[in-house]
C-alpha cells in the first residue's frame, strides 16, 4: 500500500488556499497510485491558529471547508487532514469547547474524526486554552487496495501524543500514553501528524525518540511535520518513517514543502525502504536554513515582497542582510547606511563591501545634520548634563525613524538585526535598532552569529573579513566597544545559556567557574531589559527557549535568583 | 470568632517585602484579637508570577520564605497565605510540577496545605502552564478561641474554585465543583482567596455569583481579593462577605490596600454585620480609580517616581495627564508640548490650559526644524512621491524620540496615550506616539475617554472645555481629522465592541444595523494592525478583552471573519 506524505506549508487562517493546496497534493498522490495521503496537524487552518480559535465564525468555516475539501478530493484516496472540531459536550461536562482533530476523508465523506490526546502547555504552546484532550484510542481500518484485501489497522497520533514515553524521557509528562493504548488494540503501523516547531538539534531528538518507541514496541511509525514560518515559529518538516526494526526508511528534506511516498508491504507488515534524504549535519547550515525560511515566509505571508534594513558595518546586520538576500533575492533587499560622526571609517567601507558581495541595493543617509537638529532643540534642557544613554539612543532612534520612513514610503518590511545576547542584556535601543516587523536573529546568540558568518564564508567571502575580526561596537560614542560594559561574548553567552536555557541558579553558575560579580551583573541586566523585550518584534525561534511567545515574564517585579 | 481580611498589594517576586507586609498585618490582626487572618491567592509571591515559576530557585526560596513567615507570625493567630508548592509526584504520574496553594500557618508551623482545584486558562490566565489541579476537598478545623470550644470547619477555595456554579452560569466550565464537595463534607463557612483581575463591572458579577451560591447552599462565604497593579493587570480588592441569607455583611474599599474584620458567631453559625463600604456606583469613577491605581503601581513597582508624556492638545493625552497627576502628584508629571507646522493654534493653547489646570510641569519643543532636517535628508529618495503615511509617521516618531530622550536623560518613565479604538484600527504610530513604558488608556475606547473627561469635569474644569468639543485629529497633515478616514467613534466603538468583546460575525453586526462596507473596513484595519499591537507597551486592562497578555493573535495570517 502506497502512502503519500505531504509536509505542507499552510498560511494561518487562509482556509481556501490551504484547502487548494491539499487538493493539489491529493491529486498528485492519486496519480502516483497512493492509497492514503497524510498531512500535518491542523493542515486546514495552519498551526498555530491561536486566538482565531476564539472566533465562532472561524470554527464554522473550518467545518464548511472540511466538507468542501472532502468533496474535491480524488476518489479512492484516503486523506488525513488536520482541523479543529467542536466539543458539543463542553457546557454539560465542563470541558473545553474544541478538539484538535484529524479527519479521515474518503469518497466525498468525513469517515472518522480523531482527537489529539496530549495537549502541550509549555514554552510556546497554549493548547489547554482552546482544546479538550481526546480520550479515545485513535485508529481506523483501511483496505489497502481492493475490496478483497484484508484491512490494515492504522493508529493515529497527533504531535504531542507520541511525546510521553516515560522510559525514553525518564519521567512521564502526561497521565496517558496514547502509544501504549494503540499497541493494546493492535495496529499495523502508527502515523504521527505533527506541527512541531523547529529548534536547534530538535530533529535528532525526534528521530531518537521515535526510533526508541518503535524499537520498544516493534512498530513502524510515520512522522509527518508541517513546514514553514508562522510568526516567531519555524516548522522544519523533516518528516520521516521508521520500520519495525526502528531503521529510518524515509526522510523528507528539511525546510522544504514536499511530498514523498512509502510502501507498506502487507507481507512483512512493514515499510519498505524509500528515499532517505540526508539529515543536515552542520549546525550552522541547519540554523541558516531555518532563518532563511522563517524570514521568507514572514515576509510573504504578511503580503510583502521587499525588505529594508540598516547596515552598520557590524556583524549582526551583515548576517541579516545575507539571510534576506538568500530568502528574497538580492533585488528585494535594500540596505541603508546611516553613518554618524561617531561612525568609524570601516563601518561604511565594510558595509559597502558587504553590499557589493551580496549585490543588494543600498543608500547612504548620513545622520549628522539630523543629530544636530535634535541637539539644538534639546540643548536648553540637557545643558550641564553629561553625554550618556539619552544621547546614544537619540542616534539609534534617528536611524529607526529613517528606516521606517523608507519602509512606509516604499512598502518594504523593515528587518531588525539584534542578536539574542543583546536582547538578553538590553544592549539595544527600543524604538531604535529594535525597530522592525521581524527580528531575524533575535534568538541567535552573538557567538553563534560569528560562527554562522564564518560558515557562510566557507567557499569564499560573503561577509567581509574585516566585519568578522573587528571588535563589536554600537558606535554611539567615540571609541566605544561592546566589551566596555559587557563581559566577552564567550563568557556572556555561556552565562546566558545557563540562566535562560538551563534554569541554573547563581550558585550553580559560580560553581561552573564564573565570577559572581559578572553573573550578578548579567542577571541584573537581563531582568531590567524585560520592558524592551516586551515591545520587541516577533523573533525567529531557533533555540528551545526564545524571547518570544514562550517567554512570559512579569515586568514590574523584583526577583534576584539567589 | 474574629476574622481578619487583608486585601494586600504584593510586588511580584519580592518575597521578603511581601512577607514583611503579611507579618505587619498579622501583628495588627492579633492586636485586634482576630483568631484568623486571610490573605489573597499567592500573597507570598504576588499574582501572577508567570514564568518566574519556571525557575527552580524561585520555588525553593518560596518554600524557605514560607517557613520564615510561619516563624515570624504572632502566636495564636491562624494565617492563610497563598504560595506555590512543588508536586512531588509529577514525574511519576505525568503531572504538572507545581500547585497553586494556600498554606495554613499557626504557631510557627505550616499546619496544612490546600491546592487550587480549578485552573483558568482563558483570557490572561495560563495556570495549566504551571500548575496541577488539586484533587482534595479543602477544609480545616479551627478552634475559635480556647481549647475548650468546639472547632469550626472552614472550607478553603482559591479564586476560580468558586466560579463553576452551573446553575448561575447556565453551563459548567470545569468537571468538578469544589463548592459542592465542601458542602458534602459539611463546613461552617467558606473562604475564597482570590487574585481576580479587575475589569469593568466585574465586582457586580462576583457579588451576584457568590450571593447566588451562598443562597443556593445556605452557606456564609468570605471573598478576599488582591489589590494593586501588576503590569497590565489591575486587582481591585473589593473583598466582601455574605452571610447565610446571602446578604452582604462586609465590603472593603475598592482599589485600596486594606484590612478589616468580621465575626463568625458560634451561636447563629453565621457572620454578624460588619462594615460595608459602598460599592462604586458611577462607571467612570470605577474606571478612573482602576487606571490611577494601575499607573501608580506600574511606576512604583518598576522603580520610577516621575513620568513624562507628550501633550498634543487632544483628549487622550489630556486624560492620561490627569490620571498621572492623580496617581503620582503634580510635581512628578512632566508634559512635553511638541508642535509642528501642522499643529493648530488650539493644540498649544489647549495643552497649556490643561497644564495650568493640573499644575504640572511642561516644556515646549517645536519640531519644525527637526522635521526639516529629515526632509532634507530624505528628499533625494522621496522626490516625486506624494506626502503620505511616511511623512506623517516621521513627525510622530520625532516626538517619540524626544520623549524618550527626556525619559532617558532624567530617569522618567514615558507614558503612552493611545486609546483602545486607535489601537484596534492601528490609528497610531509604532515607534512614535505608541512609545512608552505603559499604555495607560489602551483598553479605554474613545467614547469612554470622552465620558471619563466629562465626569472629571463634574465639579469644575479639569480637562479644558475646548479639548472636549473639538473634533479629534492627529494633526499630521493640514486640516486632518480622525473622521476623514474612520467612521464616527460612536459607530466605530460599537462595531469594535461587537467584533472584539462579543465575537460577532459580520453578518450579525450587519443585522444590528451597521453598513457592511464600514464593518469590512473596520475588520480589515483591526486585522492589519496586529503587528503594531504586538509591539505595544503593556496596557492597563479595564475590559474583559484587552489587547494585552490575553490577546494572542497570529500576525502573518489571513482571515476574513465572514
Amino acid at each position: 500500500m502506497k502512502i503519500a506524505i505531504a509536509q505542507l506549508n499552510p498560511t494561518i487562517g487562509d482556509l481556501s488556499k490551504n484547502t487548494q493546496k491539499i487538493v493539489e497534493v491529493a491529486q498528485f498522490a492519486a496519480n502516483e497510485n497512493a492509497r492514503i495521503l497524510l498531512t500535518p496537524e491542523l493542515s486546514l487552518c495552519g498551526y498555530p491558529p491561536r486566538d482565531l480559535l476564539l472566533n465562532p465564525s472561524f470554527i464554522k468555516f473550518l467545518s464548511i471547508e472540511l466538507q468542501n475539501l472532502a468533496q474535491n478530493l480524488p476518489s479512492k484516496l484516503a486523506v488525513l487532514v488536520g482541523t479543529v472540531t467542536p466539543n458539543t459536550d463542553d457546557c454539560i461536562k465542563g470541558e473545553k469547547p474544541l478538539f484538535n482533530s484529524i479527519a479521515w476523508l474518503e469518497n466525498g465523506q468525513v469517515k472518522q474524526i480523531f482527537h489529539k490526546r496530549l495537549l502541550p502547555t509549555y514554552d510556546v504552546f497554549d493548547e489547554d486554552r482552546y482544546f479538550e484532550p481526546g480520550r479515545q484510542t485513535n485508529y481506523f481500518e483501511l483496505l489497502p487496495d481492493s475490496q478483497l484485501s484484508t484491512p490494515l489497522k492504522i493508529g493515529v497520533t497527533i504531535c504531542e501524543d507520541l511525546w510521553n514515553d516515560e522510559k525514553f524521557w525518564g519521567h512521564k509528562s502526561y497521565e496517558h500514553n496514547p502509544l501504549e493504548d494503540l499497541l493494546n488494540v493492535g495496529v499495523d503501523f502508527i502515523v504521527n501528524l505533527s506541527a512541531s516547531p523547529y529548534s536547534f538539534g530538535k530533529q535528532k531528538i525526534r528521530e531518537k525518540m521515535i526510533k526508541y518507541s518503535s524499537q520498544r514496541y516493534q512498530i513502524p511509525i510515520i512522522y509527518v511535520n508541517q513546514i514553514g514560518g508562522n510568526d516567531d515559529l519555524i516548522f522544519d518538516g523533516n518528516s520521516f518513517a521508521v520500520n519495525k526494526k526502528s531503521e529510518i526508511v524515509l526522510r523528507l528534506k528539511a525546510f522544504e514543502e514536499n511530498i514523498d511516498f512509502i510502501d507498506f508491504e502487507a507481507k512483512n507488515k512493514d515499510f519498505s525502504l524509500s528515499k532517505i534524504n540526508d539529515p543536515i549535519k552542520i549546525e550552522e547550515e541547519e540554523i541558516w536554513l531555518a532563518l532563511v525560511l522563517g524570514l521568507k515566509d514572514y515576509v510573504r505571508k504578511c503580503g510583502f515582497s521587499k525588505v529594508v534594513l540598516g547596515l552598520s558595518g557590524g556583524i549582526d546586520s551583515a548576517l541579516v542582510a545575507a539571510i534576506a538576500t538568500e530568502a528574497l533575492g538580492k533585488e528585494n533587499v535594500l540596505a541603508l547606511l546611516m553613518p554618524s560622526p561617531f561612525s568609524s571609517d570601516h563601518s561604511i567601507t565594510d558595509a559597502e563591501a558587504l553590499v557589493k558581495n551580496l549585490g543588494i541595493n543600498s543608500y547612504k543617509l548620513p545622520i549628522g545634520d539630523v543629530m544636530k537638529s535634535y541637539n539644538t532643540l534639546l540643548d536648553p534642557l540637557f545643558t550641564g548634563t553629561e553625554f550618556g544613554v539619552a544621547e546614544e539612543n537619540i542616534q539609534s532612534r534617528i536611524r529607526g525613524n529613517l528606516l521606517m520612513a523608507i519602509a512606509n514610503k516604499f512598502g518594504h518590511l523593515l528587518l531588525s538585526t539584534g542578536n539574542k545576547s543583546e536582547m538578553a542584556v538590553g544592549y539595544c535601543t527600543l524604538y531604535g535598532d529594535m525597530n522592525g516587523g521581524l527580528a531575524v536573529i533575535s534568538d541567535v546568540p552573538k557567538t553563534r552569529v560569528f560562527s554562522l558568518c564564518r560558515w557562510l564564508n566557507r567557499d569564499g567571502e560573503v561577509i567581509p573579513h574585516n566585519i568578522l575580526i573587528k571588535p563589536p561596537s554600537a558606535e554611539l560614542k567615540p571609541d566605544q566597544t561592546d566589551q566596555d560594559s559587557l563581559p566577552s561574548y564567550e563568557v556572556l553567552d555561556e552565562i546566558l545559556d545557563r540562566l535562560i536555557h538551563r534554569h541554573q541558579s547563581i550558585t550553580q553558575i559560580q560553581e561552573a567557574g564564573f565570577d559572581s560579580a559578572v553573573i550578578n551583573k548579567v542577571l541584573k541586566l537581563v531582568t531590567r531589559a524585560e520592558f524592551k523585550r516586551k515591545q520587541a518584534p516577533p523573533g525567529l525561534k531557533v533555540t528551545d527557549r526564545a524571547f518570544g511567545t514562550g517567554w512570559r515574564m512579569p515586568i514590574a517585579s523584583y526577583w534576584k535568583i539567589d
